[in-house]
């Protein structure tokens, strides 16, 4: 439907009339009041009138064992909201988010609607451009700990991390601003790190600083860190919303990628009851408004997304169903480097590695940790197993030795 | 604890060894490890550790009929994090936020990081200040329609709910910038309309205008409004997130009340096992970040949110256990004449008796409809059962007559 965007929801009740209720939405998020209008008023209001686009109800099986629910997709015309994102999910999921048992699975937004958005300035081709890789999965790495460490404390960290050969350091998204190791200090001692190893070995690095503070000045800052030399920002989305990272992400002095913390994303995606689903939070949203990088959860650590939904956040960050350019998935959380068969088997060959632990809990240091990882792509991408790649690579062998190969 | 911000927590687990859980929090989400460091370390870091304050387990009894959980309280040092929400959120419930069954139930930020918000400009109390009205709940109605509306429209709506006699109208929170009714010519027609409804009214009036746009554009346009002749604004806060109202509160040249709208708030707080309870989200926070109102759902309308839910987000806005000025809370959604009894029964005096079907269904029109609700106050206030002061009051009688009395 040309001029509208779309809204699928779940909606759960045991006895309602789903039409009656998709009715109620398409007209009462919109116009208000439909039937009962003069005729001369329906024409002039029809354009701004909700339509129901589908319901699809399913109803539990005889065992009662699950429950009644519909996902029904409404159609909202354009005409009634503004091009930004805070228009639209207020629109599609403002006031209806609070009305009962409702989850909101997607969002189609229009075209039209689409074109306000630039989406990443780099999205994953500009990244490996960037780094100058393009054959093989990026690896990032996290530091250890940032809080309560001193600026050398943190270049010595940043050190260890990029003499192993990793392409993309972290901060920590818990790291604000503060008198230990304030911000362009910050990003220069990193920097300097990076320089350093660079000289051993070879590589280029984006070392992603947490970009923090009030709303209003995470422009100024973002320019601030840039001009210290940052060559990448972390941004915790969901605390300032999806249009502070589209305006970053728009603004042509920013002229570094993005990457997009879920932080208090757990607070909205995993009930099946209520909130926004993690394919559209993590993955199509992040995408609109302009990471170049999105973090989620992965699915081998301890902290799973289930792995259906964690391959969904992927193709929404790269399926080449938007006018935004790709995004590269980072799913985060118990990597090892003997999960990286499995990652790549998983994810395909667009995706980030990222690990803290795995890194860091290296019997040889992070160093060692890096190249454990390197190691472990390299293996894949030569068809070897990584038990025999291990024979000729020490560090990978310590790695698998700590934490093993797992590969379902 | 001085020097410390606490936070509690509903954690949902099975067999859980909830004292490690505690731990794990406490130490993970600070300094990152703990008992592997050396002692000279500790000694740096142990300012920067979080500390365990409580753990409360609920075993399920013996029917299997409840779930076992704990409430664990844990102490954040303020030294951690920056003085703005985004900071305290992200630290106490960003990645924890994904971290399986768990609910974030408060935040009880330290005297030392509440100081660095001034709060509401205006208050519950200086809200009733603006008006000149003390000795009475609040009565707000909302526009009936608002999308597709030209001014000529929204001014005849506005004039007969302001002749109605209500003190506060808002804009429907779906209404963004469009060329039908552009945000200064709207507040234009509708402050003549205030205006004009003043000749037969005598009464004080707030306008609620529809702040929206993007991020960084919201401080410009709430200048425009208010040049424009604008004193209030209504924000959903939800979609920019906290810190952008904290900082619109705080801006001296946006010398009018903010009324927050909870669009979205949906998304986070119905879930037991995920999100941010409502007291918190819709109360504390709203209160910390300065809003004068805060708008949530009722306990009288189809859609409700639990009474003692309720009764917690209106405690969180008017305590005196903060700094900032208590908040006016606006219970909405379902609200007719026949219930104002019952509303200030439940919520007391300190409360705005918020309604759009309850106005604008009226029998006779909106201007009636708002005068029952003052009619239906004024009984309240005599101590005079709504069905004898309609004796003498047709727009109430009438208004019972559609809707009737509801006493529980
Ligand atoms: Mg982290
Ligand atoms: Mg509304």
């Amino acid at each position: 439907m040309n001029g509208y965007s779309t809204a699928t929801y779940r909606v759960f009740d045991e006895q309602a009339d789903f039409e009656k209720k998709a009715l109620g939405i398409a007209v009462g998020l919109t116009v208000g009041s439909w039937t009962e209008l003069p005729e001369t008023t329906k024409r002039r209001m029809e354009k701004h009138l909700g339509q129901v686009v589908s319901i699809d109800v399913h109803e539990p099986d005889s065992s009662g064992g699950d429950e009644r629910y519909a996902d029904i997709t409404i159609a909202y015309p354009d005409i009634n909201f503004s091009r930004d994102l805070p228009a639209l999910l207020v629109t599609a999921f403002g006031k209806l988010s609070m009305d009962g048992k409702i989850k909101l699975l997607d969002l189609q937004p229009s075209g039209e609607f689409l074109s306000a958005f630039p989406g990443p300035k780099f999205g994953a081709k500009g990244v490996r451009a960037l780094l100058g890789v393009h054959d093989r999965p990026l690896v990032m790495s996290i530091f250890k700990s940032v809080i309560g460490y001193d600026l050398e404390g943190l270049r010595e960290q940043f050190l260890q991390q990029a003499l192993g050969g990793v392409d993309l350091i972290k901060d920590d998204e818990i790291l604000f601003e503060n008198p230990l190791s304030p911000l362009e200090k910050r990003v220069n001692v990193c920097q300097e790190a990076a320089k350093q190893a660079r000289e051993t070995t070879g590589q280029q690095l984006i070392y992603f600083t947490n970009l923090t503070g009030p709303t209003f000045k995470l422009r100024d800052n973002a320019k601030r860190a840039i001009d210290a030399g940052a060559n990448g920002l972390l941004f915790n989305v969901l605390a300032y919303g999806f249009d502070a990272l589209a305006e970053l992400a728009a603004d042509p002095e920013i002229r570094v990628p993005i990457a997009a913390h879920p932080a208090m994303a757990g607070a909205v995606y995993p009930s099946p009851y209520h909130g926004i689903a993690a394919p559209l939070l993590l993955g199509k949203l992040m995408r609109i408004a302009g990471a170049d990088l999105s973090l989620f959860p992965s699915p081998y650590g301890s902290v799973v997304m289930p792995k259906e939904e964690n391959l969904a956040v992927r193709d929404s960050l790269l399926n080449d169903k938007l006018p935004q350019a790709p995004v590269f998935p980072v799913p985060s959380a118990g990597i090892h480097p003997g999960l990286v068969p499995l990652i790549l088997h998983d994810f395909g060959p667009e995706v980030v590695v990222n690990a803290g632990g795995g890194v860091h809990g290296h019997p040889g240091g992070a160093a060692a940790g890096g190249q454990a990882f390197r190691q472990a792509v390299d293996a894949v991408r030569s068809g070897v197993s990584l038990e025999a790649y291990a024979e000729t690579h020490p560090e990978l062998r310590s790695a698998i030795q700590r934490w093993g190969v797992r590969t379902s």
